[in-house]
C-alpha cells in the first residue's frame, strides 16, 4: 500500500510537470503561429453523448426515424477489438472500428512505417520510420478520442510476448481484468495465424481471421468460434504461400503487390462482419472470400476438425459439444442446418453454392502468378452440389505438413 | 485501496493524455516555427520511376517476380479519372486512386466537411469546415505527389456549372484538351446523377455509378457504356429513395446511418472494377451489387432501353448498333452471349443465377428500414432461371416518374 501511495505521488508529480510543459509549449506555439483563425480546432473527448442533430454533433441522432447508426453508436462504444497487425488490412480495420465509436482498440504489431506501404490505405508518407502501432494510434486518437487505446510494439510470437498477448487478450478488456469482445488477425504470415490461433484456442476466445493473397487479387475473412468451427489447425488456409517464408515474401517484395482496393474490400468485409456479430444484426458469415478478378464471393462453412493437432481446440470441440447437448430444445431452432458430404471426413462444406451460369459469368483470366503461390478462389471447373472445395492433389495433411515446415 | 487503485489508473490515463497533448503541441510548434529538422520531409515528385527494391521507394520493382503491382504502376500513370462527389464513397475511391498512383485526379464537390462526416472515412476533425476538394486535394498531394489534381467546389447540376462540368470531362485529360477516361459518379442523390448521365450520354463518355443505400447496408456499382448498357435513364436505380428529396434527407440526418464499412466495399470495388477496366485484366462487372446484412453480392447486365428518354443514349445505341454491324465476325468473340427473356422489355438481366442453396444459407433479417425507404439487395423470394430483377407493385415507368419528383 505505502509503494502504491508512492506510485501516485509520482504520478501527481508527472501530471504536474505535464501540465506545465503544456503551457509553455503553447505559448511558444501561439508566439511562433501568431493568429492562425483557419485551422480548427481538435475535439475533444465527449463524455455524454447527444442526440442532438446539429452539423457539429458527430452522435447526433436522426429524430423522426430510427436508425442503424443510432443503435450501433450506443452499444458499440461497449466493446473491446484486439487487431493483430496493423498492415494493409489491419490499419483499415482500425480505422473503422475508431470511426464507428468502438470502446477500447488493442493494436499489435512490430513494423514501422515505410514508404513502399503508401500503395495501401491509412498511412501517410511523413509517418515512414514510426512504428506502425505509434504512428495508427496518432491518427485514430485525433479522428476519435473516444476511443480508449493499447498498442503493443512487439512481436506475438516470440515467447515473452505471447505469454503478455495471452495476458492482455483475456484480461484487457475496457472493463480491466475482462477479456477483449473479439480478436482480428490481420497478419500477413503462417506463424502469426498460428500464435493467434493456439492463444484463441487456449482461451476459447473468439476471433476473425483476415487475409489477402499476395497477388493481392483475392482475399477471405473467416469467423473461428473455438470448438464450434475449423480452427486455424483444423484446415490449411486455401491461401497457400508454399515454400515461401515471410523474410523471403518482403525481401523479394512481393508485398508491393498490394492493392489498396483488395485491402479495402477485405477489411470492409471484415469490419461489417464485426459490426454484425457484436451488435447482433444481419448475418454473420462463417467464411467470406474475395475474388477481386471475378467479383465472387464465395462463402462456406467449416466445422472444427475431430482429429486437430492442437490439443485446445480438440477440448473446446468437448465443451461445445456439452454445452450443445445442454441447451434447451427450443433454443436450437437457429442453428442452421449443415449437410456434410458422406465422404468428406474434414467437413468442409460450401453452403453457398457455385451455378453454371455463375461459372460461365465469371470465367475470367487467371492472375500472373508468382513461383510457388497457389490462388484461393479462382472458381473450380467442376462443381456441382455439395462437393467439397478442397480439390487439389495433395491430401489436407500434406498440405499442413508444408506449412509447418516454412 | 481499490480507490487507491482506480486513482492511479486515473492519474496513468491523464500522464498518457498529457503525453499526447504534448506530442501535438510540440508537432504543431514545430510545424509553426519553420526550422524543422525533426519532421520527416514531404516526398517530393518523381519524375522517373525507378525499379530498384529498397524500401523508400514507392514504385520500386520486384526484380525476380513479375507482379501486377509494378506492372500497373507503370501504365496507371496514364490515365485520368474524374470523381464526382467526395464524400463517404468518393474521398475512399480518390484515395484508392490517389495510392495507385492515376495520373490525373478531377474531383467535383460542393460540400463542406461536418464533424458528422466522421463516422465515414478519409476525412478528418481538424479538416471540418473546409471545402471538401480542398480538404481532400491537401490530404492526397501528401499522399503522392506525383497526381494531378484539378478540383471544382460547385454543384454539377446548376446551368452555367453543367455546362463547364462537361467541358472538363471532355477536355480535361492528362494531356489538356484531351477528355478524361473515366467518370466516377459517388454522389448521394438522383439530380446528380441524372446529371452525370446527361453529360455522358451527350458525349459518349463511359462512366460508373456508385450508391450506398440511406440505411448504409447495400450498395452496388454500375458500368455504363452509353449505347451498349442501360443508362440512368434507361431503368431506375435499384435503391430507390422514394418521396424523400436530398435536403430532406440531410436535414433528417438520415445520412448519419453511414457506416464506414460499406463505404469502403462500395470504393474497394469501384477502383478494384476501375483498374481491371483501365488495365485491361480480370472480369469488369456491369452491375455489382453488396448486400452487407447477408454478405450477398449479386451481378447482373443491362442492356440499353431503345425507348429511353433521353435522345442522346437513343442516339448512342444507334451509333453502337452501327459500330456492332462494322466490327469483323472474328472480334465478336469476346463478346458475352446474353440471354434475355422473352417478355422483358428492359432487357433486365440476371447473369448470376441465385440458387435455392444460396438462399437458404442467406435467409437474415430485413433491417429495419426508416419510412419510404425501399432496399435494394435483399434476396428475392423466388428466384427462377432468368426471371427479372424488378418484381415490385409499380411500374418502371411509374417509378421513374416518381423520382423525377423529387
Amino acid at each position: 500500500f505505502v509503494r502504491v501511495m508512492a506510485t501516485v505521488e509520482e504520478l501527481k508529480l508527472r501530471v504536474r510537470e505535464l501540465e506545465n510543459e503544456l503551457i509553455k509549449c503553447k505559448q511558444r506555439q501561439c508566439a511562433a503561429e501568431d493568429a492562425d483563425s483557419r485551422q480548427a480546432p481538435h475535439r475533444q473527448k465527449i463524455d455524454k453523448m447527444s442526440a442532438e442533430v446539429v452539423d457539429s454533433n458527430p452522435y447526433r441522432k436522426d429524430i423522426k426515424k430510427k436508425s442503424l447508426s443510432h443503435m450501433y453508436q450506443q452499444k458499440i462504444r461497449t466493446y473491446t477489438v484486439a487487431v493483430v497487425g496493423v498492415g494493409g488490412v489491419g490499419s483499415v480495420t482500425a480505422e473503422m472500428l475508431t470511426r464507428c465509436g468502438i470502446g477500447k482498440l488493442l493494436l499489435f504489431d512490430y513494423d514501422k512505417v515505410e514508404l513502399a506501404n503508401m500503395n495501401r490505405l491509412f498511412f501517410q508518407p511523413h509517418q515512414a520510420g514510426l512504428s506502425k502501432v505509434e504512428a495508427a494510434e496518432h491518427t485514430l486518437r485525433d479522428i476519435n478520442p473516444d476511443v480508449a487505446f493499447e498498442t503493443h510494439n512487439y512481436n506475438i510470437t516470440t515467447m515473452d510476448n505471447f505469454t503478455h498477448f495471452m495476458d492482455r487478450i483475456s484480461h484487457g478488456g475496457l472493463e480491466e481484468g475482462k477479456p477483449v469482445d473479439l480478436v482480428l488477425s490481420c497478419v500477413d504470415n503462417f506463424e502469426a495465424r498460428m500464435a493467434i490461433n493456439t492463444a484463441c484456442n487456449e482461451l476459447g476466445q473468439i476471433w476473425m481471421e483476415s487475409g489477402v493473397s499476395e497477388n493481392a487479387v483475392s482475399g477471405h475473412i473467416q469467423l473461428i468460434n473455438p470448438g464450434e468451427t475449423a480452427c486455424f489447425a483444423c484446415a490449411p488456409p486455401l491461401v497457400v504461400a508454399a515454400n515461401i517464408d515471410e523474410k523471403t515474401l518482403k525481401r523479394e517484395g512481393v508485398c508491393a503487390a498490394s492493392l489498396p482496393t483488395t485491402m479495402g474490400v477485405v477489411a470492409g468485409i471484415l469490419v461489417q462482419n464485426v459490426l454484425k456479430y457484436l451488435l447482433k444484426f444481419g448475418t454473420v458469415s462463417y467464411y467470406l472470400g474475395y475474388n477481386a478478378m471475378q467479383d465472387f464471393f464465395p462463402t462456406m462453412a467449416m466445422k472444427a476438425n475431430p482429429q486437430c493437432s492442437d490439443y485446445h481446440c480438440r477440448r473446446q470441440q468437448e465443451e461445445y459439444k456439452r454445452k450443445e447437448a445442454e441447451r434447451p430444445k427450443d433454443e436450437v431452432v437457429e442453428v442452421e442446418e449443415e449437410v456434410v458430404h458422406e465422404d468428406n471426413e474434414w467437413g468442409i462444406e460450401l453452403v453457398s453454392e457455385v451455378t453454371d451460369a455463375e461459372l460461365q459469368a465469371a470465367s475470367g483470366l487467371v492472375p500472373d502468378l508468382p513461383e510457388g503461390i497457389t490462388v484461393a478462389y479462382t472458381i473450380p471447373d467442376k462443381v456441382k452440389g455439395g462437393d467439397t472445395v478442397e480439390d487439389t492433389d495433395q491430401s489436407l495433411d500434406e498440405l499442413m505438413a508444408q506449412m509447418r515446415k516454412m
